[in-house]
């Protein structure tokens, strides 16, 4: 089996499913209780969290766990437009968000927020002079993510800050996702990002954890009240192994960043040249403020699915673009934001590496893909 | 150690632990891809969710996976609030309900809807008449939790439902994070209510994990919008190793109900029977019609934590009242709504039973209790 879907979900280091068990199994006390039990769980939730502070060059009071990044994108998106509501009701999102944003910012216009989605060039990045004069008096939150997950675009989160760094009463919002461990971080961790959402199956933690970044001193409506927990900001009884895992994940997977990115690109790269090779293929990713690990094409007239499937018979595993819309049959809506046809855009499969994966691999995926290439000629 | 805080959490079940190792060494898949490493991931999904509706005697559709207790309130509560707002913006929900619950109103308050707080007698239980009274034509939803966290009343979950029969318009919620699995699945989930909130880690589960019974054809809007998991009622990344592992659990846990509760109720007993000959102590539980594994009671002048800690230096765990309340210092809010005063109520602690304690811990619980009800004399 070749697995090339890895912005999808990973799969789960060792070292980050030993950390959940021995956790789960030995320290399944409630951190909240008074007694030795809570506080020795405490303790664990209080190194995972500073490990994880560390790790982003934040402070620990700054990192608050979540249920993953479909949660945190909603806590901000919700959480700051009902606590700013008093100040502006005016929104902007970019036009190429991960549903768990652009859902939470129409779900905010039925609540009587206005909402612009900020346009996207032809290669799928962020126009930073139309994001500028989308800007009203009545903004409240601006949320751009840094690595787009249907394409691997990498926005321009640098240039944007610089274009908020005078006008703090606006908080900046980036989706981390695709981003953690993948891109440096000085890339979607800016001076002026207040509020960062990340996802530990990313980057090879559990399902079901995630945390959010508060840059200290920002407000957020808390979008899980209750019991007090995470400084009165996310109830709800810690996942404390899920969060050790996480911690353990980050880690492992943060260290290896540049030497993952430097080998995910040299796969990449030989992907990308052969394809060139196709007359029907259309590359959606492209090299230059790309991600290293994703990759994302289309044979014109083939339908991605009918792709993702051929694959498959081989036990390569790809994917048609992003997961959360592959069941729904829709094309990948950063392609459509990008102006490209719908009939080109429903072609799209993305191919997502892994540090896991090798050259060998490259190699069956690429014999495959020639075979499925000329099998759907007739078909083109 | 003696652990008797099972009301805040739960050792998770080895089998339970084990499912989930499995499913997340093996299993890794995300449910939405379309290739078989997700239909495979999708199949154990639908199978855990359809094992949990039949020991819940519902229906598959019904079953909507959460993080937790917290999230499950927060998103009925809201979720209902926010669905039904163009009928009516008035909720009714009991004075001694989890703080997941009454946050979630007091939250609603502040957004414009109308809360009453049904009241509860002096021994803690909503009192129908009272709470009858409260509803109006607005009224779009009744939240009652089934069992108390903080003494173990089980409330009138029948009585209620026969008081709502001829209110269809009128959603009814009822948080079962205390009962599953304590007490008879009649008693908490009957024919008239529409939602009801589950919590993996109190039936010996693991945490992070719970799941929301909705009934067929009610609506509710979803707290976490996005990529569509959940029948697009509740998006993210299935966690499907800790869903897998509920499933085990709640399986264990609902076939030894019986078994437990009635030897949890004679350990119950015995300590009731001791506890009645000391002079300074007050039981706030009584037998008819409580939970029969939580005990609350309080040596009068000595303040719960400092029995708390007594108990800890025999490495006796117990607990003052809630878990999510005991660190804030606050006195139990069931007492305070039962009407006892401030300083009796500071006195509470929590003894909450499993079926893994024996005889032999009551044993020693009662002489440590001795002990301790001594050393604590020149105090009081």
């Amino acid at each position: 089996m070749i697995y090339l879907d890895n912005s999808a979900t990973t799969r789960p280091y060792p070292e980050a499913l030993t950390a959940y068990t021995e956790v789960a199994s030995k320290i399944w006390g409630n951190p909240s209780s008074l007694h030795s039990l809570g506080s020795q769980a405490a303790r664990i939730l209080e190194a995972s969290r500073r490990q994880i502070a560390e790790l982003l060059g934040k402070s620990a009071q700054e990192i608050f766990f979540t249920s993953g990044g479909t949660e945190g994108d909603n806590w901000v998106i919700k959480g700051v437009a009902f606590e700013k509501a008093p100040f502006g009701r005016h929104i902007i999102v970019s036009s190429i968000e991960h549903p768990a944003v652009k859902e939470s910012a129409l779900w905010l216009k039925g609540q009587g927020f206005e909402v612009d989605f900020a346009p996207v060039d032809q290669s799928g990045f962020v126009d930073v002079d139309r994001l500028a004069a989308l800007i009203r008096p009545d903004t409240t939150l601006v949320s751009i993510m840094a690595v787009n997950n249907e394409i691997g675009s990498i926005q321009p989160i640098q240039a944007i800050s610089e274009l908020l760094a005078d006008k703090p009463a606006i908080s900046f919002h980036v989706d981390a996702v695709q981003a953690a461990a993948k891109i440096p971080r000085a890339d979607y961790l800016t001076e002026r990002v207040d509020f960062a959402t990340f996802s530990s199956h990313k980057f090879h933690g559990l399902r079901g954890v995630g945390f959010v970044y508060i840059k200290a001193g920002k407000k957020i409506t808390p979008l899980l009240t209750g019991g007090g927990q995470e400084s009165d900001k996310r109830s709800t009884t810690e996942n404390l192994a899920g969060i050790a895992a996480t911690a353990k994940a980050l880690r492992l997977s943060m260290e290896n960043q540049a030497a993952s990115a430097s080998r995910t690109a040299k796969m990449k790269a030989v992907i990308l040249e052969e394809l060139a090779a196709y007359p029907d293929v259309t590359v959606f990713s492209g090299r230059e403020n790309f991600a290293p690990h994703i990759l994302t094409f289309g044979i014109r007239g083939v339908r991605g699915e009918v792709v993702v499937h051929a694959f498959e018979d081989y036990e390569i595993y790809i994917s048609t673009t992003s997961a959360c819309s592959s069941k729904a049959g829709k094309p990948a809506g950063t392609l459509i934001a990008m102006g490209i046809e719908k009939s080109l855009a429903q072609t799209a499969v993305r191919v997502s590496l892994d540090a896991d994966n090798d050259m060998g691999q490259m190699e069956q995926f690429l014999t495959t893909f020639k075979i499925i290439y000329e099998k759907t000629r007739k078909v083109r």
